[in-house]
């Protein structure tokens, strides 16, 4: 399943890296905890970043019911963010062609706050088991003060577009001679071993929803 | 030395995390290769990565001549941007005060597209000695065509921000008895061994810039 290519999301640049299939979509979004959001701000573009959740195709993102950029992109109605992970940094002979492997997606989609205590129970969920799948049930639920003092927001992904850059390092045909270093520095990010708060209960074990991210974030892919 | 605030630059939500101070901003930023820039596409605000370089006040992105993000940025002359690491992630027994650590910034400035030779190869410079300390001096520089299919922009900074979160898990007093699990899951990028190229000219060897990079970023800060 593919999103629709349209005028905002078609990658112009290095099309050869671009993808607008769901499912590496998704997986890239999964990979990231953190988003950065474009709003504007008197007509003026900022970026900003934000933790996130997904759901299928939809996004979820929360605040302070006082917080400027959310409450912002709830009046807009439409939204765009972007994420992206840098696995490796590639020097080159020539200036030029110095780059990096990634992988990024752009994100386009309709805002709409949630309103009920159960629309924004399902985004918080989100949120929570996209942070560490499975931390939702091991965690005391928002109570109804907490619910009203956070707005939730539920974007429907209308259009995306991933970008994959995973090519070798490649210069120009004259430069190969030379004697200037070339190679990769790869990037990776590491999640170390969970460490207990200070005024964790006697006797509370490191449960198995923690561990299981941690092992599956350290596994090699 | 501090930025000074404004209304675009203040930070309204978690005042006690925020810094205006120029070095704390800069040393953020010189650990970041990778910035998001919000620039507005038919008046809709859109999020991009970018790699980028700086020197002083002064931040630099380049692309293809043909590159739509940088020339909207050039024709609107303002941008702002941001970058964000992630040191922990904060489970908290409570969904509401799970959290993380980091280090974010985000930067307000002028636009200036460079049009000479001599300032491009400025742009330039600052961005690949701002990718690998170093590195300029040890590749092949631009030559006339690739300044010329390259657009260098510089930013001057006008007003910034910097949000450092690195508090210890917080929850709500009641909470503390309950049996749920909390801590940390400390995040890090890491900066693996320099791998040559595989069509390096026999008797390259790695060169001290690279691997004094390698070395500083597997520093223990």
């Amino acid at each position: 399943m593919e999103y629709e290519k349209t005028r905002r999301n078609r990658v112009k640049r290095g099309r050869k890296k671009a993808s607008y299939d769901k499912d590496v979509i998704h997986s890239i979004l999964d990979q990231n905890e953190i988003c950065t959001v474009a709003f504007n701000v008197d007509g003026k573009a900022q970026a900003q970043p934000i933790n996130f959740g997904r759901c299928g195709d939809y996004l979820y993102l929360h605040g302070s019911a006082k917080n400027r950029m959310t409450s912002i992109l709830a009046e807009t109605g439409e939204a765009c963010l972007s994420v992206m992970t840098l696995d490796a940094m590639k020097l080159t002979r020539s200036a030029y062609h110095h780059s990096v492997k990634f992988r990024s997606v752009v994100v386009f989609g309709k805002v709409r706050e949630l309103a009920s205590e159960e629309e924004k129970l399902h985004g918080l969920k989100t949120i929570i088991n996209h942070f560490v799948p499975g931390r939702w049930d091991h965690c005391r639920k928002p109570n109804t003060k907490e619910l009203k003092a956070t707005r939730v927001l539920e974007i429907k992904i209308t259009s995306a577009s991933a970008k994959i850059a995973d090519t070798p390092p490649l210069d120009e045909p004259e430069d190969y001679a030379s004697d200037y270093w070339a190679g990769i520095i790869p990037v990776r990010t590491v999640y170390d071993y969970p460490v207990a708060d200070e005024q964790l209960k006697d006797g509370v074990e490191l449960p198995d929803h923690v561990l299981e991210f941690y092992k599956q974030k350290n596994r090699t892919e």
